[in-house]
C-alpha cells in the first residue's frame, strides 16, 4: 500500500465532467459519488447521463426482472432520502445476492436517463458495468424484516434501526439542527464551552440524579480481597499490640542498662518493625464490606473524586463562569436525570442548549430565544426539505407548514399574570382543565398546549413567574412577587424553551438561597460571581429532543436520539 | 417590560454609521458594541472616531491620574485578546470604585483618537459621557491578585480563571477548533452522530471505567430502612408461614365439610391476605444492607438501567451502527477513563472526534485524518491569530510557525516495520532510548516524538502495526500479522490521532475476538453489523484536548479544558 499512498489534494481534484458540462463532484475520503450529488439537482440528475460512475449503498428493495435476466436494485447511501435506481445484468453477479433488503453493494457504472413510461419518478438510473463489493443479507435472518415496522418495534434493534427511512431522515434532520445550533450561536459570536459532564456542583435535587463513580468497584475488590485474606480478629490486633509493648520494655531496659549503640539500635528498629506491622493489622480489622461509612454517611474518600460527583444535569451554572468573563456563551452536550420516568417525553441522557450571555436583560433572552428557534426552523427548510416531506409523511402532515409558521411569525409575550387571566376566561366559559387555575400555580402541559395551539396558534413567550415555583438563580422583579423568568411554548410539544436574567445582586441571591433553605458553602463560587465583577446577564436552555419532536412531529422522544437511555433501558 | 418589547428584526437593523462610512455593529441580544468589533479593523478602529457607542467588559488594568481627575480603564469583554482603553471623567463617578482589577462597567462613550506622543500603541480609545452600570471588586478580597499567575495557581480558582488573558484565549481557541471541527465534517457531508455517554456496551476494560448508577443511592435508603423498620427475624418468617399453614386448613377443612359458599370465600380471602403477609415478610427478611449480590456478584436489578452501566470510553462501536447506514458520519463529545493517573497528558474526562466512514479504506483514513488537521490548523491561523499570537508570547514562541508547518506540508507516511527500522538504526548510531526497540513493541511516546520531531520535523503517518499490540475490530492485513492501524504523530505531543481500517469480514472478527479472549455475546449486536450487508470502513479518534496542547504549545492538559477532572479532582 505504501506505494499507493497520495496526498489529500489529489481527491480533492478528482472531479469528474458531464457531457454537458455538468459536474459530479466525487465524495472526499471514499472513493465513489454521493448519490444525493447525483439525485438533488433541478434537473434530478437527468445531465448527469452518459458519466461513469462508482456510487455505494445499502439495497432498499431489489427485485429480479427479465426471467432472472436482470435486476432492479433501489439503493441509498444515507446522504439523502432517495434512492438510485441501479441496474444489474445477470451476466455480471448472481442476482440472487443483491436483491434482499440491506444488502450492501458498491459498483460501477454508466448514468443513463430510463426508458420513458416506465411509470417511474425517476430522472436517471444507473447502468452497472461492474460489482466492486458485496454484503450479503440473509433475508430469512435478517431483524429487519421487509414489512412496515413501528417504531416501537425498531427500539429494539437500535443497531440497524438507523437503516430505515424514518430513522435515517430523523438522523438527517438531528445533524441538521446541532449544526443549526452552532451555526447560530457562532454568526453572533458566541464562544462554544464545554461544560463538565461530571460535576460536584448540583447539589439541589442530588436524588434524581446519576452517581459517577468508582466506589462500587472499589467496595467488590475489597470484598474479595476480605474473602481471600480475613481481617485480623481481636485478638490479632491485641497481639501485634503487645509485641509492640514488648519491644518498647526491650527497648527501655536497654537504655537503663546503658547497652551499646548497636544493640539498642537493633531493639529500636525491631519496635519499629512490630509497630508498623501494629498500624497495618489495626487498619485492616476496621475494615468492613459494604459501603464505606463515616459519621453515619457514605464515605466517599475512597471515590476516585474523593468526593460524591454526579452526572451533569445542566451546564447553566458553570457556563455563567464564563459568561462573566466572556460576554456571550453557550453550552451544547448531554445532560442526566435519574427521575424514574417513562414517559414519551423524557430520557435519563439528552441534548440541552444553553446559551448565556452578560450584559443582557430578559428582553434579550427572549429576544435571543425567538432568534434561535426561528434560525433553526428556516435551516430544515432549506436544507432539509426531502426529509421533512417524508416526516410529513409518515408522522405529522402539518410539520413543514408548522416550520414556516414559525419561521415567519412573531412570537406571542405575555406576562404569567396575563395568561392565567386568559387561562382562567377560558375557564369561566367552560373550557375544563385537569389542574386548577389560579395565580401562583406551575403552569400544566395542558395550560401550556392550550395557550400556544388554541389561544394564539403560534409559539408564545411567557415570563415573570411567581417566584414561589422557580430556582433561586432567577432575578427578582421589583414587584417582589415575580422572578424575571421566561419559557418558550410551542405548539406540538408546549414547553421548548426555560430561561431567566440571572440575579446578579450579591445580597438578594445570597438571601433566596437562604429562602430556599439551600446550603451556601456549595454556592459560594457561583456566590463570587456576583461578589466581583458582577454583571447582568441571563440565559436559557432549550432541550435538543424537544426541538426535534417540534419539528418532525413524531411522538416519542426516544425516537428521536440515537441511543435513547430510560428506566430499564441502556442497550448499547 | 410587556409595553417595551421588540422583536429581533429591530435589533439586527441596530448599526451605527461612522462619520466616514465605516460602521460598528452593535451586539445582538446585548445591547452594546463587542470591543472586537472595535479594534479587529485594518486601522486598529481609528476611523470610528466620533461614534457614540455603548461597551461593557471588565477592567484589566485601572489607573487614576491628573491627581485623581480622571481614570485610564483597560477594558476586555472577552470578544478578543485585546483590550480597549477607556477614560473615565472624576466628576462622572467615584474612580476608586472603577479601577480594581476585574471591576465590571458598562459605558457610553465617545470613541475618540488617543493624542499623538502617549507612547500607546492604541489607536482608538473611549471617552466615556456616562456610567451604566459597575460591579465593583474588593481588591483587598479578590483572589485572582494582579501579579503574574501561574496555571497551576489558576486550577485552584477555576471559577475565576476564565478572567485572564490565558485562559480565556485557551477559550476562543478551543471554540475556534470545535467550530472547525463541525465545519469540516459538515463541509464533507458527513453527519454528527451523538454517540450515548451512559453506554453498556464498554465490557473490555471495565475496571477503569466509571460507573454511572444509582446503586448507591438505593443502598443508603434500603440500609437506613433496615434500621428504621427492623427486618422480620427468622421466627418473624416461621410465623407467618404457620399463619398460612393454619389458614390453608381451615379453608379444607370447611370444604371438606361442605360448608356454605360464603364460608368458604370469606376463609379463602382470609388465606390470601396471609400468603400476601408471608411473601412480603419473607422478602424482606432476605433484605441485608451493602451491596446486592446475586450468585457472588453484585446484583445490579436495583440499578436505574436494571444493569451495570458505564460512562463511554469512545463513541467508536456505537458510530459504526450509523457508518453502516449512512455512510459518513462523526461523532464530537466527552469520553472518560477512570485511570489513577496523574500525568499532564490525561484527565477523567475529556473530548474526542471521532469520524467512521464507510466505503473507505485505510488510505482513505489517513487522507482524512491529514486534511482535518490541517483544515484546523488554517482555520486558527485564519480566525484566532491574535490568541496564537498571546501564546506564543505566554508559552511556545514556535507554536504560530508548527500551525504553518502543518497546514502547508504534506504528513510523512511510514509502515510501523519501517518505523522499526528507522528507530534500530538511531540506536546503531548511538540514540539511546529508555524503551527498547524491536519488532513487536508498542511504541513509546519518545519513539513517536523522536521520529516525529527529530527524524521527519512534521507530522508522521505510521501504519500497519503488529496485530498483537492493536484492538480488534482493527482490519488483519494479507501478511496476517498486520493490522490496518495507523497514528498521526506530531511534534510537541506524539500520538494525536489513532485510527485503522476496521474489519468488515464476519469469520474474521469473529475469530479475533475469541483469539484475544473477548466473550462473544456483548459484541453480538457489532457483529451483526458484519453479518447483514457488511461494508468496508474505517474511522479515527482525535484527542481534542491533544490537539490544542498541540495548538498552543500549552504542556498541561489541565489548562485547556475549562473543567479538568482528574484524580481527587472535579471542582464545581
Amino acid at each position: 500500500m505504501a506505494d499507493e499512498i497520495v496526498p489529500p489534494a489529489s481527491q480533492l481534484a478528482a472531479v469528474s465532467l458531464g457531457n454537458d458540462g455538468s459536474t459530479v463532484q466525487k465524495a472526499q475520503f471514499s472513493n465513489r459519488v454521493l448519490i444525493r450529488t447525483i439525485l438533488d439537482r433541478p434537473d434530478g440528475g437527468a445531465k448527469l447521463a452518459g458519466q461513469k460512475i462508482r456510487i455505494g449503498g445499502w439495497v432498499k428493495t431489489g427485485r429480479e426482472q427479465g426471467k432472472g435476466a436482470f435486476a432492479f436494485l433501489e439503493v441509498n447511501d444515507g446522504s439523502c432520502p432517495a434512492n438510485l435506481q441501479v441496474m444489474v445484468d445477470s451476466s455480471l453477479y448472481d442476482l440472487s445476492k443483491l436483491v434482499a433488503t440491506g444488502t450492501c453493494v458498491t459498483v460501477d457504472g454508466v448514468l443513463k436517463v430510463p426508458p420513458e413510461g416506465k411509470g417511474t419518478k425517476q430522472k436517471i438510473e444507473l447502468s452497472v458495468v461492474k460489482v466492486i463489493d458485496v454484503g450479503i443479507v440473509d433475508a430469512t435472518k435478517y431483524p429487519l424484516p421487509k414489512t412496515k415496522l413501528t417504531l416501537e418495534f425498531l427500539r429494539d434493534v437500535l443497531h440497524l434501526r438507523s437503516r430505515t427511512n424514518s430513522i435515517s431522515a430523523v438522523a438527517r434532520i438531528r445533524n441538521a439542527l446541532a449544526f443549526a445550533t452552532h451555526s447560530f450561536f457562532q454568526e453572533h459570536s458566541f464562544l462554544y464551552i464545554h461544560t463538565p459532564i461530571i460535576t460536584t456542583s448540583d447539589c439541589e435535587g442530588a436524588g434524581e440524579m446519576f452517581q459517577a463513580t468508582t466506589l462500587i468497584n472499589y467496595i467488590e475488590k475489597l470484598e474479595q480481597d476480605l474473602i481471600d485474606n480475613p481481617p485480623p480478629t481481636e485478638a490479632d490486633v491485641e497481639a501485634a499490640r503487645l509485641i509492640v509493648k514488648e519491644r518498647g520494655d526491650v527497648v527501655a531496659k536497654l537504655k537503663a542498662a546503658k547497652a551499646s549503640k548497636e544493640e539498642i539500635t537493633a531493639a529500636v528498629a525491631e519496635l519499629k518493625i512490630a509497630k508498623e506491622s501494629f498500624a497495618h493489622i489495626e487498619e485492616r480489622s476496621k475494615l468492613k464490606p459494604g459501603l464505606p461509612k463515616k459519621d453515619g454517611n457514605v464515605d466517599y474518600s475512597k471515590d476516585f473524586f474523593g468526593r460524591q460527583a454526579f452526572l451533569t444535569v445542566s451546564g447553566q451554572l458553570q457556563v455563567e463562569t464564563y459568561a462573566c468573563a466572556l460576554s456571550s456563551v453557550y453550552t451544547f452536550g448531554p445532560t442526566f436525570r435519574a427521575e424514574n420516568s417513562h414517559t414519551s417525553r423524557h430520557l435519563a441522557e439528552f441534548w440541552m442548549v444553553e446559551p448565556e450571555i452578560a450584559f443582557a436583560d430578559l428582553e434579550d433572552d427572549m429576544n435571543c430565544a425567538e432568534a434561535f428557534v426561528k434560525y433553526m426552523c428556516k435551516w430544515l427548510l432549506e436544507k432539509c426539505y426531502d426529509d421533512m416531506e417524508l416526516m410529513a409523511k409518515n408522522f405529522d402532515s402539518g410539520c413543514i407548514d408548522r416550520l414556516k409558521l414559525v419561521e415567519s411569525t412573531p412570537f406571542g409575550r405575555i406576562t404569567y399574570t396575563e395568561a392565567i387571566k386568559l387561562l382562567e376566561e377560558a375557564v369561566a366559559k367552560g373550557k375544563e382543565f385537569d389542574n386548577n387555575v389560579e395565580w401562583g400555580i406551575d403552569l400544566a402541559s395542558e395550560h401550556e398546549r392550550y395557550l400556544t395551539e388554541v389561544l394564539f396558534q403560534k409559539p408564545l413567550i411567557v415570563y415573570n413567574y411567581p417566584k414561589g415555583i422557580k430556582a433561586f438563580y432567577m432575578r427578582l422583579n421589583d414587584d417582589e412577587k415575580t422572578v424575571a423568568a421566561m419559557d418558550v411554548l410551542v405548539p406540538k410539544v408546549g414547553e421548548l424553551i426555560g430561561g431567566s436574567q440571572r440575579e446578579e445582586r450579591y445580597d438578594v441571591i445570597k438571601k433566596r438561597i437562604e429562602e430556599m433553605g439551600l446550603p451556601i458553602e456549595p454556592y459560594e463560587w457561583y456566590l463570587d460571581l456576583r461578589r466581583y465583577g458582577t454583571v447582568k446577564h441571563c440565559g436559557f436552555g432549550l432541550g435538543f429532543e424537544r426541538m426535534i419532536l417540534f419539528a418532525t412531529g413524531i411522538d416519542n422522544i426516544r425516537d428521536v436520539i440515537p441511543f435513547p437511555r430510560y428506566p430499564g433501558k441502556a442497550d448499547l
